[in-house]
């Protein structure tokens, strides 16, 4: 029953029942309350996570306590492979947004996954390469499009997974400045650009998507 | 004979000769002549490339012809992986900057690499963990630093394998630029900043590293 259950969620759809009994005896579970800190950037890293239940944030932050967000993680996604495979040290911050459950999967076990699975490895492998492209994506688009376009870019990128029609998202324009990167006030006004261009509505932190295909364009899709 | 060869070069360092020698046969070789595109941004892409001699650029263009080098390759070095694991189309441009020679690997084959051999998912995995790294340390620092910081990081970045010392190397400022996904005008006027203050020189193509610490403080690391 569990088997079938973690089949619902995204990491585990491609993998086979054998290979998810396997995962799940060797991962302890832990959790985190709101908030909580799963580990800082330029700690030591030794385990692989698996989202069970609740929201992982995923952010960097430099000097004078600029927040970037890489990515909001949730149910299936997985996280910590990075310090794993490469450096040893983390090279962002982890913190559950909600009351969260996460596998945890120590680097001896996640080195035998990888030997002994060859599904396991190649559902990395599509992970890290999705997450490559998205990075390239971004620098790409933090060169060549302004604040609006990089805007629009964030809005279809967090709103991808909502099937409301039109789309609807919470999301609250301290968090939208977080996942850009910048400041309040620039994302403030581009926000409103897109209201008055009748492209978005946003108030009390919610924002609805009114014309996703002009998104799309200033967007560069 | 060819193994031992192999075995020199990055990719192979850590495959066993029998990887080695699966990977051998069934790769077939291309030669590109200098300035030949392997193949272009938004290409169907059906094939793994690994460089056995030359030097390939990877980058990106954008509306307007700006252009944005992610990385150059070298003997052993490996793309092509991104359109077999995730979207099908290139998500860049790779380009001879010399005359190469490629060992060119099907789909499928790439696939029943992974499949049976986990020394070699392993190896695309550090690889392309470390691609990622370097892709969020650049959004970051696009971010963060200003274009002297970049320039400092990217000049660490591309002499990372020269070992001379003092560390010299040849590159011209709209290979920089291009590197930075800028133009010539502010790279020419942060190198100056460098050499005013004795960090680099820089004549006729050749950069020279005179101050390896502050260019590193520079960078931010």
């Amino acid at each position: 029953m569990v088997t079938s259950l973690l089949k619902q969620v995204s990491f585990f759809k491609d993998l086979s029942n054998g290979d998810i009994r396997k995962i799940f005896s060797i991962a302890g579970i832990k959790i985190y309350a709101p908030g909580q800190m799963v580990f800082a950037k330029e700690d030591l890293g030794n385990n692989f996570f698996i989202v069970k239940t609740g929201r992982i944030k995923i952010f960097t932050t430099v000097g004078g306590g600029k927040k970037k967000t890489f990515a909001y993680l949730k149910k299936g996604d997985f996280f910590g492979e990075m310090s794993l495979l490469g450096g040893r040290v983390r090279s962002a911050s982890a913190q559950a947004m909600e009351e969260s459950e996460l596998f945890v999967i120590s680097r001896k076990n996640f080195k035998r996954l990888i030997c002994e699975n060859p599904d396991f490895s190649l559902k990395l492998l599509h992970t890290l390469a999705d997450r490559l492209h998205k990075a390239n994506k971004e620098v790409e688009s933090m060169l060549f499009h302004n604040i609006l376009g990089r805007l629009a870019e964030a809005i279809l990128e967090l709103s991808k997974d909502k099937h409301t029609k039109p789309v609807k998202m919470a999301i609250d324009q301290n968090e939208l400045a977080q996942y850009l990167g910048t400041t309040r006030v620039p994302v403030c006004r581009a926000i409103n650009t897109l209201k008055r261009g009748g492209i978005i509505d946003y108030r009390r932190g919610e924002l609805v998507i009114l014309n996703q295909a002009r998104l799309q364009s200033m967007a560069g899709n």
